[in-house]
C-alpha cells in the first residue's frame, strides 16, 4: 500500500456526517487517522441505516480505514491518554479534526500547551456557538424555498446533507493548507468552521446572495428544471424517466437535432422574437421547449434513443432510485475500479469505495474496511502514546480503555 | 495581505460550478489563481442570475480573487500561451485545474513535457468519458427518489447543485495532495475525479450502497422529517416553520423538555412497548410523535419559544427563503466577520464572503472582486509567460489575447 498521504497522522474526535467523512477522506488518500470513542461508542455509532444485526452502515461508510480507540472520557485519565494521543510528537503528525464542542481540556489553548505546533480543525454549529446539523441549516438558508415542483406550496428539503458532505471536504482542504503553513514556518494554529458559514457562503458564490441585494429577487421553485438555461425531465413511453440537459449551445443544438424539433424551436423563437441561442432565453421559454418536446419522449421508450444521445453526445440520464442505480448500474460495481468487494465485519461484504480522484502517482488502492470500536486501541496506546504494557494493561484494568478483546473479557 | 497559500499559483481552464469553485477557495485561501478564458468568455460567463446590465452574478461569485487571460484558443499561438502559462517554472506554480475537455496541446501527456512536474486536477463527467452534470448525475444515482412529501409520486431534485459543490471541494484537497507530495519527492501527477464517481462514492459513505446489498432497501421519501432519528416541521401560529431536532439524546430530551409533552412521549412508548432512548424508535415512531407536538407549535408564535429553545440549547431553526434570510439573516451580513461589503465593477456593492474557515495563523482576509474577463491578461503575458513588451503588444495587435482596455481599443 502507498498512498499520497502515507505518514500523515491525524487525530480525530467526532460524530455526525461532515468530521467523520473528513478523517475517512484523509484515511483514503492514506494518512494514518485514529478516531477516538467513548467506551459505548459516539453519538452516531448507531445511526441508521443499520445492518440486521444493529451495526451501522452509516458509521461503517464513514469511519472507513480508520483506527478505532476507545476511551473512557469521564475520567481524568482517559481525557489526558486522548490529549497525549493528539500531541504525540513527529514531524507528520500533531493534527486534530473534530466537532466536539468539548470545553477546557480539548480546546486549541490547551492542547496546544503540549504541542506548540498542533494543526486543529474545529468545525461547529454557527458562529454564535449554537449547535446547527445540516437539517436546521438548509431550511434557515433558503434551499427548501427553491426546491420542489413548481407551485408547490411548502419547503421540500433534499435527502442529501449536502452542507454536511461540503463542510468536511472544506475540512479536508483547510487542513492540508495549514500543514502545508507548518512545513513552511513551522507554526502551527487552530482553523475553525462552522456549518452555517460554509452554506451562507456556499449560497453567495453561486450569486444568490448579489441576487437578493441587486435584482431583490426571490428564486421560486421550478420543479427538476435545470436554473437559468434549459434541463428538462421528460417521462418516456416505458414508464421511465429522462434527464435531458440543454445547458451549452452544443447541448441545446444537440437535443434539437436528436429530437428533429428544430422547426418547432426556430418558429417559437420567432413568436418571441427571441434568439435561443440565448441560455436565459431557453430558461424563460423552458415550459414552451418542454410542452415541444414532451410528446416526443412519451413516444418512445428509453432504449429506443439512448444509443443515438450517446452517439450524438447528449448530457443526459435516467432517473433511478438508489437501489435501482446499485443493482444495475456498473459504475456502483467493481466495474468502476474506485469500488472494491470488501468484507465489513458483522455486516457483510459488498462493494466499497475507495477515494473519488485517481492519483497518477499512486492509482487507486483498495479500500479498507471499518475498525471494530476500539480495534487498535492497545496498538495506539503503545506506538503513538507511547504507554509501557504495564501501564497499557493496567489501563483496560481500570476500565479506562478497551478493544473488542478486553471488552468481552470484562464482560466475563 | 497574507494568506495560507500564499506564494501558491494555480492556473484554471474551466466552466459550470465545481472547478471554478475549486480556484475560488484556493484564490480565498491566498493562492494566485489565474483563469483563462476564451476572447468572449467561457461557456459560463453569462449564466443566471444575472445582473440588471446583464453581468453573471454566477460568475461574479465563483470567479472572486483571480486573475483573468483571455486568449484566443482557437490559435495555435493562443494555445502555446497558455500552456506557458500552465507550465511556468517556480517552485510553487505549476499547477492546473480543469473541466476543459480538451484533447491533444492541453492533457497530462502533451502539458507535463514542458514541465515534468506539473499537478493536474481534472474533474470529468464520467469514468466513461460521457459528458455529465450535476442536473444528470443526481437523477441517476437516487437522491431525487428519497427527496419531497412522503407519497409524492414524482422524484424531487434539489435545487442545490451539491455534487458540483463536493467535486470542487475534492479538487481543491487533492491538489493540496499531490502539491504536498510533489514537494517530498519532487514528482508531479494527474489527478482525475468524475462528478458521477464524487456521487457515487458519497452515497455509499452514507451507507446507502450497503443499506441496498445487505438489506435490499429502497429509502422511501419522508418529507422534512429528519431520516432515522427525529426531527421535523412544524407551522407555527404566526405561520412560520421551523425545524426541530431530536437526533441525539440529549436533543431529544431538551425538545420533550421544552414542549412540556414527557407525559405524552410516555405513554406512547407504553403503548408501543418500545425505548424512545433508541433514535432509531424516534424514528419508526415519527408520525405519532409529530401528532402530539403539532399542536403546541399551532398554538404558538415562534416569538413565543424562541428565546426558550436558545437558552435550553435546543437545535432548530426556522425556514426562510432565501431572500428572507439574505435580508434578515445577521449571518449574510457584515455581522458575520465573514462578509465584507465589497463593490463587485459592473454589478454593485453588496456582502460577499471569504473562504469559510478562519485560519488562526492569518485572520479573515476581506474577499477580493471577480476580475474582469481578461483583465490581467497584459500582466500574466509579462510576469508569468515572460514575453517581452514587444510581443505582448504584437499579441494584443493579432487579436491572439485581449483585456478591457484592447478590446475596447480594438473595437474603436
Amino acid at each position: 500500500m502507498n498512498k499520497i498521504l502515507k505518514g500523515m497522522r491525524v487525530v480525530e474526535g467526532s460524530a455526525f456526517v461532515a468530521v467523520p467523512l473528513a478523517g475517512m477522506t484523509l484515511a483514503q488518500m492514506g494518512a494514518e487517522v485514529i478516531r477516538f470513542d467513548r467506551l459505548e461508542g459516539g453519538l452516531d455509532y448507531g445511526r441508521w441505516p443499520l445492518a440486521p444485526d444493529g451495526q451501522s452502515l452509516f458509521w461503517a461508510g464513514l469511519n472507513k480505514g480508520k483506527k478505532s480507540v476507545a476511551v473512557n472520557m469521564r475520567s481524568r485519565e482517559g481525557r489526558e491518554l486522548i490529549s497525549r494521543i493528539i500531541t504525540a510528537p513527529g514531524p507528520d503528525a500533531g493534527m486534530f479534526l473534530t466537532n466536539l464542542r468539548v470545553r477546557g481540556w480539548m480546546d486549541y489553548a490547551t492542547l496546544s500547551k503540549k504541542r506548540k505546533d498542533l494543526v486543529m480543525v474545529s468545525l461547529l454549529g454557527d458562529r454564535e456557538g449554537r449547535p446547527q446539523v445540516d437539517y436546521t441549516v438548509n431550511p434557515a438558508i433558503g434551499v427548501p424555498h427553491m426546491t420542489g415542483p413548481e407551485g408547490h406550496a411548502d419547503p421540500v428539503a433534499s435527502a442529501l446533507p449536502a452542507w454536511d458532505l461540503i463542510a468536511g471536504n472544506l475540512a479536508v482542504s483547510s487542513l492540508l493548507a495549514a500543514e502545508r503553513h507548518r512545513l513552511r514556518h513551522g507554526a502551527g494554529q487552530e482553523v475553525v468552521l462552522t456549518l452555517k458559514d460554509v452554506a451562507a457562503a456556499t449560497m453567495a458564490h453561486l450569486g444568490l446572495v448579489g441576487d437578493v441585494h441587486v435584482n431583490d429577487n426571490e428564486r421560486a421553485k421550478s420543479g427538476n428544471a435545470l436554473y437559468g438555461a434549459y434541463g428538462q425531465d421528460f417521462v418516456c413511453a416505458c414508464g421511465g424517466r429522462v434527464m435531458v440537459i440543454g445547458l451549452t449551445q452544443r447541448q441545446w443544438e444537440g437535443l434539437v437535432k436528436a429530437t428533429g424539433t428544430g422547426d418547432q424551436m426556430k418558429l417559437l423563437a420567432k413568436r418571441h422574437n427571441v434568439d435561443m441561442s440565448d441560455e436565459g432565453v431557453r430558461w424563460t421559454l423552458r415550459h414552451e421547449i418542454t410542452a415541444i418536446l414532451a410528446p416526443w419522449f412519451a413516444e418512445r421508450r428509453i432504449e429506443d434513443f439512448a444509443g443515438d444521445f450517446n452517439a450524438m453526445g447528449l448530457t443526459w440520464s435516467v432517473f433511478r432510485s438508489t437501489r435501482e442505480a446499485v443493482r444495475e448500474d456498473p459504475d456502483f460495481s467493481e466495474a468502476n475500479p474506485m469500488f472494491s468487494m470488501i468484507e465489513q465485519p458483522g455486516i457483510g461484504r459488498f462493494p466499497v469505495p475507495g477515494h473519488p480522484a485517481a492519483f497518477g502517482s499512486h492509482g487507486r488502492v483498495r479500500p479498507a474496511p471499518a475498525p471494530a470500536l476500539g480495534a487498535n486501541t492497545e496498538e495506539v496506546l503503545g506506538d503513538v502514546a507511547r504507554l509501557s504494557d504495564t501501564e497499557i494493561s493496567r489501563l483496560f484494568d481500570d476500565g479506562i480503555v478497551a478493544s473488542p478483546d478486553h471488552r468481552k473479557k470484562s464482560a466475563a
